[in-house]
């Protein structure tokens, strides 16, 4: 499959690297692609600059949002979740009927630890994007979790918990089941309707708290029943 | 231990009958004691009226909310989570040093369905309560189950699931973990200080979702690490 990851920091270039390896057509989607390649040094969490990563990955395209999502079937938002309504706007000539996976949190950290969500309750940042571009298929799913879980499900109990799909179109969401199975995911439940987002985002106030207390991000839920 | 349970509905009755037959002694605490004896129909879901509950229970007090509390070493808050303020304010001449085990989450169905939180992101119930009462030690927890796993987690899974507590009062969630502990529940997380409750109440929106999708409320999250 063609598909665009809009988005250079952690969760775009594991997700990135993970679906070419898995054999699909990959090109990173980024505003000013020259300006992104042109991070070489290792940022705060050492995660290598966008520039060295995509030199060592020289199997993925790098592309301004618009260019990368022109021939892409699939669309992961890994922007972070104040960036992708704005990240989509400069790709909005090229959405019509595209799945859009969006694995984006609305995090807000203006007022410290622990983060606010921009978005809650009766709102949810999945249908603000599903309502900003109606021709578009948007697919809330693997937010839930690190991107390392995300790319590696085994990486966590042997790859023994849940996944969860949010969205208005049925077809969409088998296309992301698929992508979630090839990825290793095993228990990956439709939640319903894209409103249906609001509960898998409101799932990181604990998420948050989870990580602090366990020391580590690797962990994720299972729905035991 | 004695032991208030604030609340005749479904959750005070589950809780009650199962913190008696672990051997405590339980007085169940209501605005109007003559006015709940009276209810003897079984409600829409089944429930038996709590008149009758009361009479099947006879070893299981029933007093209004501040008589309950008297002599409580612990209360547990399992009014509906628009009562749980109100409830409280009737006990509060006898909260002093009591560890308050708030299991209810301020869900609003007054818009319909799905219910949302009546507080929530930068906020919640279990804060609510605890700012009200400062002279209360609340502890939140079991706030993500139905009330049928929370007094018996093996029914589910075989307990092979997670629960979590927040408070300020580090005495108050060990008396409370001993107290899950005894229910069977086997891995319990502390996740900090009060502010905490806002991940595991921010929780609901999911839950409601899953048990709608799963059709049924007999599941629990179980935190994979």
């Amino acid at each position: 499959m063609r598909i665009a990851v809009f988005g250079t920091g952690m969760v775009g270039q594991t997700l990135a690297a993970r679906l070419a390896e898995l054999g699909h057509e990959v090109t990173v989607g980024t505003r000013d692609p020259a300006s992104s390649l042109a991070r070489t040094e290792p940022d705060q969490r050492g995660m290598p600059g966008f520039g060295a990563w995509a030199q060592a990955h020289p199997d993925i395209g790098v592309a301004a949002y618009g260019e990368a999502a022109r021939d892409a079937e699939l669309v992961v938002n890994a922007t972070s979740g104040e960036g992708a309504l704005e990240a989509l706007e400069e790709a909005v000539a090229d959405l019509d009927g595209t799945v859009v996976l969006d694995v984006s949190n609305p995090l807000e950290f203006s007022g410290g630890f622990p983060p606010l969500l921009s978005v809650c309750n009766d709102d949810s940042l999945g249908e603000e994007l599903q309502r900003a571009y109606p021709q578009a298929r948007v697919v809330k799913s693997l937010n839930t979790m690190n991107a390392s879980v995300m790319a590696d499900p085994t990486s966590v109990g042997g790859g023994d918990h849940s996944a969860f799909l949010s969205g208005d179109d049925a077809e969409a969401k088998e296309i992301v089941r698929e992508l979630l199975t090839q990825l290793g995911h095993r228990d990956v439940i439709d939640l319903g309707d894209i409103t249906t987002a609001r509960g898998v985002e409101m799932w990181l106030p604990l998420w948050v708290r989870l990580a602090g207390t366990l020391g580590t991000a690797s962990f994720q839920l299972k729905i035991v029943r």
